[in-house]
């Protein structure tokens, strides 16, 4: 059965750019799919918020999201999915999913010495919700954490392969070198894009796990099961991706035309408190 | 004459920790004065920020500063101090000052070869503010920018004197040291922390302009001329500074325990939106 809701635009949030590797991994995994992204610029970043805070300003970008029609909505930011999703989740009418719990998911099956590490940024580490969920899944995981609080302003810098970044991770990632872990959680939307390096210094026993990637996976089966996933009609369409942010557009549009496949031209700019 | 307004404390607001390098800056050199210090933690960073999200932002913290009974206001914060100061006095009944004037002003007197640096976060060095201003003063000085935006984080990453650091500065200011300047500004409240970093890769032949402590010398001279400075009356008072923050107080805590000369317990949060 094929039903009108397939056509609509998934939507796509994050409190910043992050999000966009996740959208970059939707891109490619369901080139069918129309996106609508929003960056929450205005008051990102959100890591450092209260429970109540981020739970309003998810609240009042998924009413955002559906004054454009979304059928389905991925949270591509950890901290909200961390703290706001299974708050939201019972008000939902549409299908909702996160970053954490694919990675998490994931990473649980993948360790077979059973100790995971997992980095992120430092309110990402504090609020224990990675372990949380791996432990959820198997409470025999032991899961080490470490907070890289330099990866996001280094890869926002562009300084993707650079000496500077190679030190500045082999000082972070020292300490969970010394754990015998063998897979390593990128807990953080700008991670994937420091992969390589975060992948040499760990080596090739260490398996690392994308979020990005495994949410995207997560969505496919999940618009599947609903009966809602997109066909080609689109595939001619030249408004596929609308992308929309609540404060000045430009490094919004600069960081997202470095990772991008195509050029960003257009940005809606929403007051998101009136929502 | 003394009035009842001597013994009121100074109200200093930032967008989040970086303010507290010019709090220090006053409780050194106006070591009599009480002060409110409000650091916007649920918003930082303003550089991001709409002229009218920063003016409506300061608006709201100079409310709630009145009610502490301020009796003078310190925008510890470039942005705020750059883009809101002055929409912003013309509506006051108490001084105000910003960090850019002093600053800027100081510069200008300094400079012999009439070449200046300023270095600052991205949002500042492309508001152009500190230029203008220097300009103002004396439009034959050339100012030369450059955008540090990796300093912030060193900062409250605690890597103060330290290897990546030193080579972050060294290529930052590189390009700074082949324009023959004799002065630098510091262009940002964080900055003053990596003060002997910059100074020994700029050399004897760059003179350091810190905002942070002209601004405490314009201060205290605001306060003479306004015949409000405090006498000796707080000399023995426990209360003399309080911390207010408009969410988790954490990082604050610990960032502020890590640059000022004493313990801080107790921060107030407050729910800067009601005001």
């Amino acid at each position: 059965m094929h039903t009108d809701l397939s056509l609509a635009p998934i939507g796509v949030f994050d409190s910043g750019v992050g999000g966009l590797t996740v959208a970059r991994e939707i891109m490619r995994q369901l080139p069918n799919e129309k996106i609508v992204y929003f960056g929450d610029t205005a008051r990102v970043p959100y890591g450092s918020k209260s429970k109540n805070t981020i739970i309003r300003y998810s609240k009042q970008i998924i009413r955002f999201l559906k004054t454009k029609g979304v059928k389905a909505i991925v949270v591509a930011c950890n901290t909200a999915s961390a703290i706001a999703l299974e708050e939201i989740r019972p008000e939902m009418d549409i299908p909702i999913i996160g970053v954490v719990k694919p990675g998490a998911k994931v990473a649980a099956q993948k360790t077979v010495n059973k100790r995971i590490g997992v980095i992120g940024t430092e309110a990402m580490i504090n609020s224990g919700i990675y372990t949380e969920f791996i432990n959820r899944r198997d409470k025999d995981i032991t899961v080490i954490t470490k907070a890289c609080p330099l990866f996001v302003p280094l890869v926002e810098e562009g300084w993707l392969k650079d000496s500077v970044t190679y030190e500045v991770a082999t000082r972070y990632l020292s300490e969970l070198k010394d754990k015998d872990i063998d897979t390593l959680v990128l807990g953080c939307t700008h991670y994937p894009l420091l992969r390589n390096t975060v992948g040499e210094i760990m080596g090739d026993g260490v398996s690392l796990v994308n979020p990005a990637y495994e949410t995207a996976v997560s969505l496919k089966k999940l618009l599947e099961e609903n009966n809602i996933a997109a066909g080609n009609e689109h595939r001619y369409a030249s408004n596929m991706y609308e992308f929309y942010v609540s404060d000045t557009a430009e490094k919004f549009k600069r960081f997202a035309n470095s990772i991008l496949p195509f050029h960003i031209e257009s940005i809606g700019l929403i007051n998101i408190e009136e929502y």
